[in-house]
């Protein structure tokens, strides 16, 4: 399935949480599936791009992050269903963000680039959705940033949307997701190339490359380095530094195209929003927060996620199953890649989803 | 309880396994209890110093790391012991390190200081007890590296150890903790300030803070973060803000001070050695090289640790005790500190000791 980059622009003006306003924001989205089908709403994890699935070209080594989920005759199936998938507010892939040239001064906002919040990014999903004239969702799922934004999406805008599916996610953003998150933030600032945000930009900081080897540690699991690089190694004389030397390898893999891709002040803008997901905010109690979410819900974790363990799923479930039985269904991939399951274990999360769609279509 | 600072220096050349030769190295070391009684060697963790118990002055604000074993009527009693704490060869504080000046050059080893085995730090270990007279060891323990050295030690020595204790341990240094250590090193050798590690001495690298950051989110665990973060703050406005406040103050909090200890080419040594840990290094199998271990082994790893897991013990264990049926016992401690739990939950720890010491006394 070939992809394509499309983009359009919101005809009014995007107004923060904090009072900022943004004037002519883009929107980059993909688009697959046909046309004239019921849609699906497709949001990215909080460092990735929309590139969800399918290729730009057919000489593309690999094809988008679900690929496995995206496509004719696949659980999100291509021909039945039109699938959309945004780059986030903030995102580091063409919307609206740091990176973006504010139409008022011809420059990039760089630092100066509004704080944003989840409640921000997922009202500029539903402005994305008004552009294009879409009322209502027939699903709206995504991994990590984008189950966040589709839980937020169900609880603030319950009439358009009729079923989700959350995959990596939580009630409120976890302890331990933002003191990784604060981490990243620490680093890009205190980097002497980072300039209070004025970097030139394209150019990745000195930092960028420590990031990108803690989201390897922190994102996957103990198990996973092991298997592929203590297992692999045979007893013998040198075993054991052949093994360190894998541990760094795969730790160090693809660092230079990781960087060459991140922005410091899209990543802060987007981790920073992150760091403000709760869905009690602004309620009475978590309870009355979750219960906003009216749809049959489905909630997948995986069993090895230092930052959104099951429990944080079944939270979630429970809540809603208290006031509606069988609303929301859990369910865990079992992986050693951790976080990073919910992008790399396409075959459990397909069975997932196809398991759980018939029963609310 | 009081605690001295002692030092001595090597009367012989201590030579390396890979050929180098250190003349005069000093060791750097504490002595607790009754100078006439059975010996018991402490051995500290990676990064820390060999202060395991007492103060130097009573207004110091915390006694060493392990003061809950070690003292009058503890697990390890000075009342009945002489209890001996090195810092390690490639230590930070004061044994012969990258840090220490070479007697020929009159200038520090620095980035010279020659690469350095976990042999050769149990080697080092062991010529500090000859240097001190010592046959024979009552009982060896550690956290973390000092788990090692010890299981090392017992390994290399059968005939001079009686008992030995490894806290958060393994047989090999296991690949995801290798991982770790070479992100740690990847920083510091990134660092401009590093200069190939010829960099003003006491001067602390950018690298150390993200790295003093890094630490304390892969040797803690997700429910510290939680318990400690986001349990503490209850719902209302602004709650979330505050959980993220938490987080990032908790992995903020002391890093002033952890840096100013760290210096990049001990680190670096330290790392380095600890990933050449494997009891099997030399020997047909991996069941060979711990089957060399003769004495009774107590093993207690910690069930949130990343590093050292529980099932690495238990490999110890198993292998000892198909050859020797009740040589090995295995203890696990229940702990949100995940590998820092080692030190950080004293009373667990020392209940495992207790009930264990008596029956091979």
């Amino acid at each position: 399935m070939l992809a394509q980059k499309k983009s359009l622009i919101l005809p009014h003006p995007f107004s923060t949480e904090g009072g900022a306003v943004l004037k002519a924001a883009p929107v980059a989205y993909e688009e697959y599936g046909r046309t004239d089908g019921p849609v699906i709403l497709i949001c990215h994890g909080g460092l990735s791009s929309h590139h969800a699935a399918g290729k730009f070209a057919d000489t593309d080594l690999a094809p988008g992050w679900w690929d496995g989920l995206i496509g004719p005759g696949k659980p999100f199936d291509t021909a039945r269903f039109r699938i959309l998938s945004l780059n986030a507010l903030g995102g580091m892939y063409g919307s609206c963000s740091p990176m973006t040239v504010d139409p008022l001064t011809g420059c990039r906002y760089g630092p100066l680039f509004p704080t944003i919040t989840m409640r921000d990014q997922v009202r500029f999903a539903a402005s994305f959705l008004d552009a294009l004239g879409i009322e209502k969702l027939w699903c709206m799922t995504g991994p990590s940033m984008g189950s966040l934004h589709t839980l937020n999406f169900a609880a603030m805008y319950p009439e358009r949307i009729e079923r989700a599916v959350a995959v990596a996610t939580a009630a409120r953003m976890t302890a331990s997701g933002m003191a990784m998150h604060h981490l990243m933030m620490n680093a890009f600032r205190a980097d002497p190339g980072f300039q209070a945000g004025w970097y030139a930009p394209g150019v990745a900081l000195g930092a960028a490359k420590i990031i990108a080897q803690v989201i390897k540690l922190y994102y996957t699991s103990e198990a996973l380095y092991k298997t592929l690089c203590a297992d692999t190694v045979t007893h013998g004389p040198g075993a054991q530094a052949q093994r360190a030397a894998n541990a760094n390898a795969f730790i160090q893999a693809g660092l230079d195209t990781a960087v060459a891709a991140y922005d410091a002040n899209a990543f802060i803008a987007t981790l920073s929003a992150i760091n403000t997901h709760d869905l009690a905010e602004g309620f009475a109690t978590v309870e009355e927060g979750i219960r906003r979410i009216q749809c049959p819900l489905l909630l997948v974790n995986i069993d090895s996620d230092h930052e959104f363990p099951p429990y944080a799923a079944e939270e979630v479930s429970a809540t809603l199953n208290a006031a509606r039985p069988g609303q929301a269904t859990t369910r865990v991939i079992h992986s050693m890649w951790g976080h990073i399951g919910c992008i790399r274990e396409p075959e459990q999360l397909a069975r997932h989803v196809s398991e759980w769609l018939p029963g609310c279509s």
